[in-house]
């Protein structure tokens, strides 16, 4: 146990100096990997905020990774890197603790294209400053602490997404994960070896004793209904699936409605059979992209591709979404004369997370007069492969009308600092306690 | 008049040596633009016909354009290009016809990417092989016969289509034309000037006496019917539109599917509401682009811009439907929360050929036991903008399941030579006429 005092003293430089400190570390991270300004900006002053690209491997995660492992060495942690290139800072116990299995807080610093400052980067600074705190108050936790990144989490580049924490958690091979082909054809273990984060750990060298993630919450819920905190008890399941329609390229004068086999009008009877299918299931489903061959203003589509994402918190209710979806294309193959195609990306179950995490994030958001609400998850986050191998917890902060993987995803600063020190409390009970299961 | 024994004569040429010579430069021109051959070929057998792309004023378009003029001057005509880079082979008259209007006989040899060997190149052909005729029969038309080829006609890298003979029919102006950005950045102009076809005589320079076009039909009709020759009556009313939707870029795994602003979804309704359209009114709709913003699988799509082709013989259809279309966009803004705009790009009415010209094609194909029907295009050609001008018709061979714009463009050999020999007829039958009207 630590005494009150101890307690008190991390709290109260979390409130004032760890929250600063946070901040301007968000700063400095959110510049690394934002376009030239010179350029974007020239003469006109700026009015839409601007976005920042740290695809996994790229320079600027690099320049990222670079930056944060310099904080952390600032801070006497031991730095290690694993061969997924997943960087964590380790805050060593107090005298008696140091074989106690750690408590880990991390979450990622990559980022979509185009992105805004918070997704990831929240999480990792703030389990950073955590540590910060223990420095700042000259004292040892009783068992040791590590503020992760997990890498790629974001998927951008290199697909499946998650992917630093899954290998971590033993859900996918390494060398499966380093042979991938990025979008732009490199291999992700050869990037990683360029940037210099080919590390030498095994991933999941060590099994924590809990794992904390906070995170945006990149969707409105909390915005929405004025709650200040979202204690997570779990992650919607996820299926993703590319879908490709061959029907008839011909020329758009010419070929009478009755004898055309139009990809594009099949892809859009597609989209808009999903849409029906979640405002009467309660399954998200969403067609985020969608490309049309040749793709001419003057013919009609021969061939198209477009992804399908679907999410439901209820696994049978997930699945008896994507089984709806695949027995319609077969009818709109027979009505269009097309054929259709389609190969399944990722298919993630729903996640629990622990009950005994799940409370402690809402006794310590309620202990602080914070309002609090149980939600389910509508993203992926690195927490849900963590919960395979410990028991696991997350906790949200509001997304301002729910925008994120965008510039203008934007939390408040008191909404950021009041996730910080639920975080922080979080951990300390959960330092405090003496056995909270395994998963 | 020419006498029965000079028409046999240039028939008889036509039907061995002509056909024959024609295909030869067919097959010669069809290779030019072809990719690399050893690269896309390597050590398979190809099963699949190959494509050639000769954008508009490429390099392979000149090269094309240098063959073209190579042969013009074999066989002794006048080489005329004027400022648009439209390239005229003149073939004199017989004394005393010296200054009469000429025959114009043309189509365009620019294809669209990927193009098959036949659209616009054999018209172009055809025309200087009529002039062939003359030369190997040693006789003189009684008034000039020019053999044309169009600059720019599909309009895929600088819009609008059909720009070459626009300009000449003076419905569109010289500068404008050439100061037309391309697809690349490039003007216009200056391609023209670096591949040499910036010439000098004015676009316009003489009004045909007549004007024929020999094409593939481009589309299903006569393959489908089983018919030999179509003897074109008008073009249809194209009307083109660009719509950019924009709606709200959110995650698809946290936003409620009824907050959602789905510029995606949006598209695709428009989609479906102009196939519905279609089915109703008969107008041809078709939705041949569209590009979803960001385009990420895991993000409801924020924007997206589509084209919209919009074709009718019926002026009055034609602005119905577009009217129809006009006040649905309204309606999809108030239901799906997003924004409409959209911008015409052409919109041309429906054009009405020249009796005088389409009773001379029927009667010509009718003359040689080649089953023949009216029909109106479905496609836009340069014989819609040389209708302005002068006397025009078209004469239309089958294409093969009705495939154009595609490696997979064919029409047999024999329905070639059928196409050939009635634009002999047809011209030998114009050049006979003392007055056709001017229109």
């Amino acid at each position: 146990m630590m005494n009150e005092h101890t307690r008190k003293k991390l709290h109260t430089w979390m409130e004032g100096e760890g929250v600063r400190a946070m901040m301007a570390r968000l700063f400095t991270l959110g510049e690394i990997g934002m376009s030239d300004r010179d350029e974007a900006e020239s003469a006109e002053i700026r009015t839409e905020p601007q976005g920042r690209t740290r695809l996994a491997l790229d320079d600027a995660d690099r320049q990222a990774r670079d930056r944060l492992v310099a904080w952390m060495r600032e801070l006497s942690l031991e730095v290690r890197v694993d061969a997924m290139g997943n960087i964590f800072g380790v805050l060593p116990a107090a005298e008696g603790g140091e074989h106690l299995p750690p408590l880990m807080i991390g979450s990622h610093i990559d980022t979509v294209g185009n992105a805004g400052p918070l997704d990831g980067v929240y999480g990792v600074l703030a389990g950073l400053t955590l540590l910060h705190a223990f420095r700042a108050a000259e004292t040892l936790p009783p068992r040791p602490i590590i503020a992760a990144a997990f890498t790629n989490e974001e998927g951008v580049r290199y697909q499946p997404d998650m992917m630093g924490s899954l290998v971590y958690a033993g859900g996918y091979p390494l060398e499966q994960a380093l042979d991938t082909r990025g979008i732009d054809g490199t291999r992700l273990g050869d990037e990683l070896t360029r940037i210099g984060y080919a590390g030498s750990y095994p991933p999941g060298h060590v099994t924590p004793f809990a794992y904390l993630e906070l995170h945006v919450e990149q969707g409105p819920v909390l915005d929405h209904e004025k709650m200040q905190i979202g204690a997570v008890t779990g992650v919607q399941g996820i299926f993703w699936q590319n879908v490709t329609v061959e029907g008839a390229a011909n020329h758009a004068g010419t070929t009478p409605t009755a004898l055309r086999h139009d990809a594009g009008l099949a892809a859009a009877r597609a989209g808009l059979f999903l849409r029906e299918l979640a405002v009467r299931s309660g399954t998200l489903a969403t067609v985020g992209s969608l490309r049309l061959e040749p793709g001419l203003i003057n013919v009609v589509p021969g061939k198209a591709v477009f992804s399908v994402d679907m999410r439901d918190p209820d696994a049978d209710r997930l699945a008896a979404a994507q089984a709806e979806f695949a027995a319609f294309l077969p009818r709109l193959e027979q009505e269009e004369g097309v054929r259709v195609s389609s190969r399944v990306l990722v298919n993630f179950a729903p996640v629990a997370f622990a009950p005994a995490v799940i409370d402690r994030v809402e006794a310590a958001a309620q202990r602080q007069g914070f309002s609090c609400r149980r939600m389910v998850s509508g993203a992926g986050h690195d927490a849900q492969m963590m919960a395979r191998i410990c028991p696991t917890g997350m906790i949200f902060v509001p997304s301002r009308a729910g925008l994120s993987h965008c510039p203008q995803e934007f939390t408040g600063p008191e909404d950021l600092r009041r996730g910080v020190l639920t975080l922080l409390e979080t951990a300390l009970d959960l330092l405090d306690a003496e056995d909270i299961g395994t998963k």
